[in-house]
């Protein structure tokens, strides 16, 4: 990993890791499964929400959203970890496509071309 | 957000999503489902892998895993941004909490502790 | 499985998964990764729609919503048969429990109580 | 739903929703956000278990996956009423798709032909 906040987020993931003897525990398969776990319990929060609803959430909502979005971010970044996989290059990768696969003229202010992004 | 290289990965989506006209459809709602469909094809790439499987993908896994890991990362960024969570702090504050809610010395190598992480 | 139609299908999918030799993968945790893998595509189909498009699918949404809940049906019903679960009697138990966890004349039209339903 | 006990369900949450005025949070697309976030809890049961033993939950393991995956099934039995989809012929439509499309002969033990089933 280039980047040095995501580079130093996945060390102190490591040692925490480590001190605890959770390696064990830690497997690709594993991490993504808790992964959708996570991603699952942030969806939540927003299940019975409108969209208006949820573009405002208050104060107690917003904590517990930023906690899950945390939980998604650690094992994202743990599983990329364990896989010598960079982040932020993959996603640059990604845009890139994505931006040859959905030129703006052609897909402006449509979500028929917009499944799967 | 404070990260650079997060930071400029939300201004680089906000600029691909202004220029389709999708901002329309990026409620934090939306986001938080995408994101957990996202997480879901990321896991299938596992499903059927040992545990042994999981930790030395070949090439081809490899290379879906790693665009499925960066369409998480770029729908949590995204998500991020529209509420104003900065992801860094908030995994911090999470990692804080872990390290007082498992004590390494008491946990060690067990998963009974170890639900929801 | 007391129910004749849901046990007549964990009995097809035994039979389905014996022929090609695929027991080996059906795990218990295996199964529930493919349950959540399959859920996400069944939530990607609505993920861009509001709240009016996703009560009135247009013929080809509603064929690809129907295939993506019939993959949640088939894996829900195959985990439960592997570890001996009767669907019908544990969702029984559960709207038992919802009923005096959520007195109607307590919670009516609020989605405040209505978390993790 | 040609399936009475399946049908005998739908009706029950039908009740137990309108008694509640809980309809309007019942649309299609937050009902299949809500299926994927319980999936996901389902999941987060088998995360750390080994394969071995995902096959042999203790008690309290197994009443939790029981309530979980009760869980699924009311969600998935709401969403299928409110789009009028039969779930039971949608699965048997689904097992005759891959009955042609993995010949027992072809794949037999292979999880390589075995992606998204």
């Amino acid at each position: 990993m280039n980047s040095t906040p995501l580079h130093d987020l996945a060390l102190r993931l490591r040692e925490f890791t480590a001190a605890r003897d959770w390696e064990q525990f830690h497997t690709p398969k594993n991490l993504a499964t808790a992964l959708v776990a996570e991603a699952g319990e942030l969806a939540a929060e927003f299940q019975w929400l409108t969209a208006a609803q949820s573009n405002a959430p208050d104060g107690e909502q917003l904590a517990r959203i930023r906690a899950e979005a945390a939980d998604v971010l650690i094992y994202l970044v743990r599983l990329a970890d364990k896989l010598g996989i960079d982040l932020l290059a993959a996603a640059a990768t990604k845009i890139d496509e994505n931006e040859r696969r959905y030129p703006a003229e052609k897909v402006r202010g449509s979500s028929k071309k917009y499944n799967q992004y």
